[in-house]
Parts: C-alpha cells; sequence; structure tokens
C-alpha cells in the first residue's frame, strides 16, 4: 500500500490551499501538510467547497523536516525541470505516469511536495528530496497554477494502491547516506567534488527507490568498505 | 491533425476563466470561446498570470451553436455522469485518456465544452454534444472546480496530434440525423420513445466518431431506405 501525503511549502495565497483541498478530496486524498502557510481566512474556504474539512484537519508546521517526518520517499515537483543542466538537483525529472510506474508493487508513505507559487521548491529542500518529478507543459510558459498542477498529480494517482515491496524508511536511507558521505571523506574524495557527488548519489538511490532488505545490504557493503579500509590503515 | 476548441459555457467566475487561460496556454493550446461569460475583469488577468494575451483574444458569443460552429466533434465534459442511468444523455461517458484514444489517428476539430459552475452543462446543450467525458472522482466528491478539470484534460492532450482520417463535419452529421428523425416518423414508431431513440443514435455515432466517407454511405443507406417505403406506400 502506497499512501500519499501533500505538502505545500510556504504557499503564499489562501485561495490555491483552498483549491488544493478540494482536488485532494475530488481524488480521494486526504492527508495534507503545510510548511509556514499564509493566513487561512475565508477565502481559502471558500475555494475549498465542500472539503472544508480537510483545510480544517490539514497539519500546520514550522519545518520541512517536520513536514516529511514519517516519510519514506520525497517526490519534488517542479515547473523548472533541469534548469540547471550541469547539476543533479534537479535531474532526471519523471512525469506524472513515470511516477505512478515507479511507485507500482511499492508500500509505504510518499510525500508529494509542492513549493512557494512565487519561486517553486528552493534548493535547500530540493536537496532533500529523492526524486524530482515534472508535469510535461509548455515551453512557452511550462509553470503551472500550483493547485492545477496537483490535481493532474492526483488525477494520475488516484485509485492507485501500490503493492506490497516495503520501501526503505527514511531513517535507514538517511543512515545510508550519512555512511557513504563518511566514506567519501575517509578515502579523501576531491572536496570540491563532493556536494555534486552526494546529489547524485541522493538522486540514483532516490529513484531506484531501495526496499528496506536492498538498504540494509547496501548498508552492509558500506560497514565492509569502511572495516576494510580500517584495517589497510592499520597495516 | 486534431484541433482542439475550448468551450466555457457561462462561465460565473472570472478568476476560473483566467485558470482556464493559463492551462492552455501551460499545455500549448489557444483557441478559447466563451458563450455568455461574467464580467472579465482585473481577477481574471491575475489568474490568467502569462496567458493574458489567451484571454484577450477570447472569442465570445452569444449562443452554444455559434461557440461550436465549425466543429466536428462536441465533447461534453460532466462531473455527473450517468446522473440518470435510464437515460443515454449523460451514458456512456469516456475518461480524458479514452477520449485521446478515440482521437488518435483522426482529424479535425473537436470542442471541449464546460458547463457552468453551478451546474454544469444543462441538458438542452448536452443533447447537442456527440460525446460526454468524465474524470474518474471520488464519488465523496466528485464535481471538481473547472479550471482544474480543464487541466487535467489538457494535460491528457497535450502534444497530441491525431492522424489522417477526417471527421464527418457537423453539417453532414447534422444531415443524417435529421435524415434519421424523418425516418422514425415515417416509420411511425412510437411517438413517447423517439426522444430517447434520437439520443441514443447521436450517442452511438458520436463516439463511433464517423468519418466523412462513413457519413457519405450512411446517409445514402437511409435515402435507399426512404425511397423504399414511398416506393411500398405507392403500391
Amino acid at each position: 500500500m502506497i499512501s500519499i501525503r501533500i505538502v505545500l511549502v510556504e504557499p503564499l495565497y489562501e485561495g490555491n490551499v483552498g483549491s488544493v483541498c478540494r482536488a485532494m478530496k475530488n481524488f480521494g486524498f486526504s492527508e495534507l501538510t503545510l510548511v509556514k502557510p499564509c493566513e487561512l481566512g475565508n477565502f481559502s474556504k471558500a475555494m475549498a467547497m465542500h472539503a472544508q474539512d480537510l483545510l480544517a484537519s490539514a497539519r500546520i508546521v514550522d519545518t520541512f523536516e517536520e513536514a516529511v517526518k514519517g516519510v519514506d520517499v520525497i517526490v519534488a515537483t517542479t515547473g523548472k525541470p533541469g534548469a540547471r543542466m550541469d547539476g543533479h538537483i534537479r535531474n532526471p525529472y519523471y512525469n506524472p505516469k513515470e511516477l505512478r510506474e515507479m511507485l507500482e508493487e511499492k508500500s509505504g508513505i510518499v510525500a508529494l511536495v509542492f513549493g512557494r507559487e512565487d519561486c517553486g521548491i528552493v534548493n535547500e529542500i530540493m536537496e532533500q528530496c529523492d526524486i524530482v518529478a515534472y508535469i510535461p507543459t509548455s515551453i512557452d510558459y511550462p509553470i503551472m497554477n500550483m493547485a492545477q498542477a496537483v490535481s493532474i498529480f492526483l488525477y494520475e494517482l488516484s485509485g492507485f494502491k501500490g503493492g506490497n515491496i516495503a520501501l526503505a524508511t527514511r531513517e535507514s536511507m538517511d543512515l545510508f547516506y550519512g555512511h557513504f558521505d563518511k566514506l567519501l571523506d575517509d578515502i579523501h574524495y576531491p572536496e570540491h567534488k563532493k556536494d555534486k557527488t552526494m546529489m547524485m548519489l541522493h538522486r540514483v538511490y532516490g529513484r531506484a527507490m531501495l526496499n528496506s532488505r536492498e538498504c540494509y545490504t547496501m548498508l552492509g557493503v558500506l560497514r565492509e568498505i569502511e572495516l576494510a579500509l580500517e584495517r589497510a590503515k592499520k597495516r
């Protein structure tokens, strides 16, 4: 079973938050987390229409870290895929159909993250995401209204159940990335390349969507490498 | 080649009209016709964002008939498919993916019609449509925001080129329906069943999407039946 959590990071317009609630209820989703949202007054309620229950029950948090707590896979959405083609941060990206296919047979909690209306997801948050998703739009005007973008993702993911292959938890993946980071230091990997390489590793393992057994085995491999390095150093 | 015309019938909220323009530009569509729209002021411009050119060039007409002039296939969209399961008017319906598949290889002008925010497409207009399309939504809350619904259809139809099989024109299909109507009278088809049967014929031939040659042949068949009836009556 796949459970989807919608995360809006610092939404600026209450109407959009309401519209997102409506779209969520239209497609049978209910878990909404808002990071430092704008004030939610009457207009957000008006736009939520018959989804005001969802608006009222939205979880409001102060940080992105709190928003994705307990989530296994974090999917960033962007209107600007590969804006910096040299970097790994927004590459590769997947369209909503591909995202659905990637989650086929998986089990776990997935966060779908939407950034601020004026600037999208900032790089510090993008770096923490596992996968970058993108709706194919016209190059003349690629930036969509947030609520419409949410609608399209939920349209693709509605009725989607997922499967039984348990995704590795965020904690175990973070442990894995932590060990890899330490390993790069141990082998004196060039400092100026390190950040980019870690970002690439995040994108590679993010899209591979390791299951818990694979993550455990990968951690074992890293541990063995660390031990071999320690032994070699002692010699 | 398939060309898509978006038709909004009596939209009530200018914000929605603006949002529709934005979604159209996001997905590379530009032909918008509005039937008796609400006043389009600053809020519609604000919601159109960088698609204000499209808002300014929208064709405004007084009747649905003018809106669909020159269109070959009229697709009605509804949030209430088969509300009356006994009738043919809203049955059968197709989801956006199926609609795309039906138009594969076809060539012609297709109108995608969206009704008023409060009541959808009224029956008098629904009857004039060839196909009924529907976005699968939750039974708890099936009615979507209009601009979000437009987004989802255009997302499915974006980049869609169609093919070379020319759709029968509306004029020739209307001629065909006119002859069928006359035929039902000629054979003394029960008066109380006639409207429903004509509606069913519209749905059947609508979804069959006759090409111009097929329509011509069908007209020929009807003409032959009429002639045979005339001969038989004379005897």
